[in-house]
């Protein structure tokens, strides 16, 4: 319950709210919130009174040193079925956008892209908006999109290690932490062997995005879940329907539940891989998807849903120990934005 | 692929577009869409040149006997991450809050409860998008929401279904039906019983917002699904997070894959069901999370996450037969909006 717990205190740290728009702003089921109340007012970091719940100068204690602040992330143009960059992201957008101007070119080689950095600062907030970021051990496997350095811009997540392939990528993340003196860091690392130790079983959350096979998704997916510590953590990643059929999604939404994971969140096209002179589009000549229809990409047309999930039980990898990445981990049949 | 076929026609009857533009318009993986752009081609109702898809003489005929018109449902303001209410839908929107003024006030005997007109709207708009409504076959079953209605005022359906077991519900949305000459027919049956013999495997589409409960959501889903065609066919529904915990969630998860469904979509708060002088607000004396907080309910935060499913398969109902409802389809120990 720590990103329950995270979500109250987020709302509650604008003043105090009746008990229904504190439920509105959690996402725990009515009887667990309620406990969870209790649980909070015998902590003595809260009171509830005729239905308004506030802080208790106990509360207010443990609010500042959590650094939980209240950010309405919602679009208010579309009755928040959408999310828009709330101001105090705004400036992260800025930072961030800055940053990523050195970032290296994509690699071909790694099957890299990136979102564009609008995409990566609502995927922040969503995990922000979950409770998921505030104080939080976060665990980024392949990090093309520099989540990571956006994440740490919040000056909310404790800490967050790194692993990508990409020498070029570790070096440039370590030096944007080192500089900013963010608590980022990144190291070379084979998806292909195990987790080394010090990974696993130590993150409250992971986020990734995994080349579309079957066996690529088995293999980031099971890493990302090795690292996190129990039930009740969460893992973030995008998939496209582009490259993935539902006979493919249904296949990763088995291995899902069978991992002991619900999925709480499908967001279709939330993200977008814009035509950028470092992303992916640099080969399209490259691309099946290019190839087939004899005409060069003008419109942004590769998006990827974003899912979260989340451990009912302790999660349990499919893939253990080594193993071995051929070409058919990067590509098969449907992947016809992956260059050839 | 009768969804896909339709919103590429929904998006060509604007004019020509660029492939790209296209593909972003559909939720096909590449291969099936490459696949089926040369099967358009074959029956010549369009044709690809340097890169642009535009109808031919047939492929327009074609189009206006189907109806299609091209709308776009995405907010503008949050990057198409969310829906507002299109241009096109605001009409059907102030007619269905016209006739919604006189529905039957909502009913604590069968847990009814009815989300905003808005978000009503919403619904049917992202039907629309994912190509579901198009010339559809429609079965709704339960229809507090007047989804029916509403999704008819498009004029897209060709037929819809309803079961409900209040009779002054069905009264009313055939007495609507017929005043209004909407495609819909109503009928009071019991989803305890077997569904009918007319209505199996007749649909294209279910769309339903089940009682919270594992039975009561076995037995709703049941009946949508075996109303279903076959692979490619979807169901739409609403749950919450507040009634229905991580762990449910995770039981239910694992019956739509058993039933052969994979998730296409999960949009957390999608629905709110607004105080209303008609709603279940009415009778919150009787829920337990009023009576647990002791206070009146002053926000809206009963929201509902919307549902898509889609069978990757022939779609298999977990219930068959007749099944006996109980106390404990209407309530378990996480139903605590539910009046008692």
């Amino acid at each position: 319950m720590r990103r329950i717990r995270n979500q109250i205190f987020q709302t509650l740290s604008s003043g105090p709210v009746s008990v229904y728009r504190l439920i509105d702003s959690q996402d725990a089921s009515l009887p667990e919130f309620f406990e969870l109340i209790e649980e909070l007012e015998r902590e003595g970091l809260i009171k509830v009174e005729d239905g308004k719940v506030s802080l208790t100068e106990e509360g207010r204690k443990y609010i500042s040193e959590l650094g939980a602040v209240n950010i309405d992330v919602r679009c208010k143009s579309c009755d928040g079925t959408g999310y828009s960059i709330a101001k105090d992201f705004e400036e992260i957008l800025q930072k961030y956008k800055e940053i990523a101007k050195d970032r290296p070119e994509t690699s071909e080689v790694f099957d890299q892209g990136f979102i564009s950095p609008e995409g990566v600062i609502k995927r922040v907030e969503f995990i922000y908006e979950r409770g998921d970021l505030l104080n939080a051990e976060m665990f980024v496997v392949g990090d093309d999109d520099l989540l990571s350095i956006a994440s740490a811009l919040t000056e909310m997540p404790k800490r967050i290690s790194v692993i990508d392939a990409d020498e070029r990528l570790i070096d440039f993340i370590n030096r944007v932490a080192d500089e900013y003196s963010l608590p980022v860091t990144a190291e070379v690392c084979d998806v292909q062997d195990e987790l080394p130790e010090k990974f696993k079983g130590k993150f409250d959350l992971f986020v990734t995005d995994p080349v579309e096979t079957l066996p690529g998704l088995r293999l980031f997916l099971s890493r990302g879940v090795s690292a996190l510590k129990g039930e009740g953590c969460a893992g973030y990643f995008g998939i496209t329907t582009l490259e993935a059929s539902r006979k493919k999604w249904y296949e990763i939404q088995k291995m899902i539940l069978d991992m002991g994971f619900v999925i709480t969140d499908l967001r279709r096209k939330f993200n977008v891989y814009p035509e950028d002179e470092k992303n992916f589009f640099r080969f399209q000549e490259k691309l099946p998807v290019v190839k087939k229809f004899g005409a060069k990409i003008d419109y942004n047309f590769y998006t990827s849903t974003l899912y979260r999930i989340e451990a009912v039980r302790k999660p349990e990898p499919v893939v253990k120990g080594r193993m071995v990445i051929n070409e058919a981990v990067y590509k098969d049949e449907e992947s016809w934005a992956t260059p050839y």
